[in-house]
């Protein structure tokens, strides 16, 4: 086993040869600064600059934590260039999804096979953690400088600083991995003549609350699942904090009957968990607190093209294709973007116009089937979960899989369980597989795979 | 007949019982014109801001017009404000659509029945006709003021001047009407939090040539017909002007086998033009000068939602829905804008609120559906006109259409010649027609409206 050092060595005298340039990024988020250990490693002089302060100078504010999935696909990206180690630590693997219907049954589903799991991390101790490798690793960090502006003719950043100064940064290379209202992006948007973009809400809105720990750090609900609520047209999820304690978030429409508008006192939201929420309700002791002193944050996805500028610019992660959280792969996404662009650099060596356009002739299908299954899954997860029909063709599947596994891998394990396969790949193959068990189910609703049905999707999948 | 004067006074006489406000549009371009006039006449006081300097005190730039094609949306909106009649002297008749089909052939198809036509106006002389009579009836105009962005908090618009200094200006309301890369929208995107935006480009560009006047200011082509060149995947048109001379527009792909990008000599653009629009070449000396010296311009549709921020600002024409020009319609849409605005200011006297929220609630749809039939229209117009099929289902449907004019009216009439239809029906019932020609023509290739025919349509339009 080598030492994250060592790789580091060994990268840098391999880039030896290369042909070396300054690249900055924008944006010391989860995806900037993997970016960071990736080009560092690979010889490039790398400085990351950032809106904000440092945020491992300051303390998690208290009562609030953003939890994320990681799974397969980000996994594989931090192995690939040696950070998964250091990142398992806080991994806390969920196995199943927890549902707990509304007649208060709870019942739990499996993601994958056996072994076959997602992970609740905190996304702020990741993100510490993955700056904290790429300073080790030689990246520059500068912090407080908001990017502006670039000037595109010569590859000038303009930063506003914490004291309204503004600095100017000129480099050869520029990625863009300032988030889902990027800077750079706008700056891009502004210079190029045909740039297509599309950013759009959704009606629901999103709020975090709380469920604490119990004793010495105990969990108050199964600990190794990602819990779900779901209500048809709203839905509570619970992820666990390594701490004992659970991050809830509230997927709620904005206006409505049932909506952040309507739910405007203290003793409405209470009313409304406990008729709604009954069994979380009771260990969600701060839950009108949080209600009212956490925000209300919408969920956008944007849909860019070009994602690059000839051999100056690129976006990346969220910037490039921002999504709704349902399929749990946002981070995952911009991960693997990291990856895909490490493997073209070592097709086309330092020749970076050809880089930057095979990355974008790679990601941007991706990108788009990811946002488009994210959107998808919203509706899965607030309603589809608690339906009948919906669990059994699930079991239905997992039965054809077991037998089948060359031929068939469920839609939401190509996504999350098959890092090989790409994302537009698996949103083809997840329409052409539901048209299939549609046509095959009828309206029957069996859960045990009959050998006329096995017989019948096997034809469906010949034809 | 009342003058504009007198209609003037009495909308003053009218507008004394309301609240008064000062209004400001941003832009001085075809609707903000237009909007101004309709404003004034409500009794408000109103400003036009524009960046550009006074375009009526410049000279036409020689051998460049842009010809828009004026219709019965338009001339509704103009009319209703009482300022048609001063534009009708600019006005060309266009009956016909005049096909120059590759093989040599010229054809016509009426635009609708007899009587029914649509009108080249140059867009320069419409744009300083309806600045002319804004400012007779009391606008102020201001120049060479460009929007760099507003101040949501205090309804303050920053301005930029020609000599670069910042001017601010405070108002009640403010319209923007700056056009399809609206300054004002994009800062109203800034500002709120859930602004769903889309802008797209198609893949062709634009570019305008030119016919001269033959002698003594004759047309070289038929004089009253909207000419068309239609080549499968681009198409040349051309609009007359009123000294004699045609406005030609290639709509051509940026890149690939026939593209501006491979056309990039004078001897390519001529061998071209002579191979593809053999008849019209001949009449076009400065083809190729034309073609090197005039930008190519590119086609976005612009989609966005809000349109208005409570009772203080509002997007109107190509800001709040640009669409690629292939129906004819941006221009036409834009008034229609106006008119509607106006009809529900007579609604809820005063009330901006409510004004604006029904102004979006109207007009947003249909924005929406004249956008989608425009890029519709581009495969029509490039490739289908030239189709025997298409032909004959347009004899078809003119045929079914004398017989039972409250039953069926073509698509194309719908949306240019019915104005009391709204776009958005248009679109639907469009899709609902052309469901029925398909069916009930299927492979045969008759323009005779047979008994048989006839009897389908009319079961299909029953159930």
């Amino acid at each position: 086993m080598q030492s994250t050092e060592t790789r580091s060595i060994q990268y840098l005298d391999k880039a030896k040869n290369n042909m070396k340039e300054e690249i900055v990024i924008i944006g010391a988020g989860l995806v900037g600064s993997l970016l960071g250990i990736y080009l560092v490693k690979e010889g490039y002089k790398v400085s990351i600059y950032e809106g904000r302060a440092d945020r491992r100078l300051e303390g998690v504010a208290a009562g609030r934590s953003i939890n994320l999935a990681l799974s397969d696909r980000g996994i594989k990206a931090l192995e690939k260039v040696g950070v998964m180690k250091e990142v398992q630590d806080i991994c806390i693997p969920m196995h199943s999804r927890g549902i707990h219907l509304a007649d208060g049954k709870y019942i739990e589903q499996a993601y994958g096979t056996k072994g076959q799991f997602i992970n609740s991390v905190s996304r702020g101790e990741l993100n510490n953690i993955l700056m904290n490798i790429a300073e080790r690793s030689g990246v520059q960090f500068v912090f407080e400088h908001r990017c502006k502006k670039i000037d595109w003719d010569t590859n000038t950043i303009h930063f506003s600083t914490s004291s309204n100064k503004i600095v100017e940064k000129k480099t050869d290379l520029i990625f863009g991995a300032d988030g889902a209202f990027s800077a750079s992006r706008l700056s891009y948007q502004l210079k190029h003549d045909r740039f297509d973009y599309n950013q759009f809400f959704i009606s629901h809105g999103y709020k975090e609350l709380t469920i604490p720990a119990g004793e010495n750090g105990s969990f108050l609900i199964e600990k190794n699942v990602l819990h779900i609520w779901p209500r048809g047209n709203y839905m509570l999820i619970a992820l666990p904090n390594m701490d004992g304690s659970f991050t809830c978030t509230l997927f709620f429409p904005y206006e409505g009957a049932n909506s952040f508008a309507s739910l405007e006192t203290p003793e409405k939201v209470k009313a409304f968990f406990q008729k709604e929420f009954t069994d979380v309700e009771k260990i969600m002791p701060t839950l009108t607190e949080d209600f009212f002193n956490n925000p209300t944050a919408s969920l956008v996805t944007v849909k860019c093209f070009p994602w690059v500028l000839e051999d100056k610019f690129a976006l990346i992660g969220d910037a490039a294709h921002a999504m709704v959280p349902f399929f749990g792969q946002g981070m995952n996404c911009g991960f693997e973007d990291c990856a895909v662009l490490h493997d073209v650099m070592q097709t086309h060596k330092g020749d970076w116009k050809k880089i930057l356009a095979e990355y974008q002739t790679l990601r941007k299908p991706d990108g788009d089937a990811i946002s488009d299954l994210a959107l998808a899954n919203f509706v899965e997860m607030r309603d589809k979960v608690a339906d009948t029909k919906f669990i059994a063709q699930k079991k239905l599947e997992a039965q054809f899989h077991a037998k089948h596994p060359e031929k068939w891998i469920p839609a939401y394990s190509m996504v999350t369980f098959s890092p090989e396969m790409r994302y537009s790949t698996a949103l083809q193959k997840g329409i052409e597989q539901q048209r299939i068990m549609d046509k095959v189910m009828g309206d029957k609703e069996m859960d045990v795979l009959s050998a006329e049905m096995e017989a019948a999707i096997l034809k469906e999948l010949a034809d």
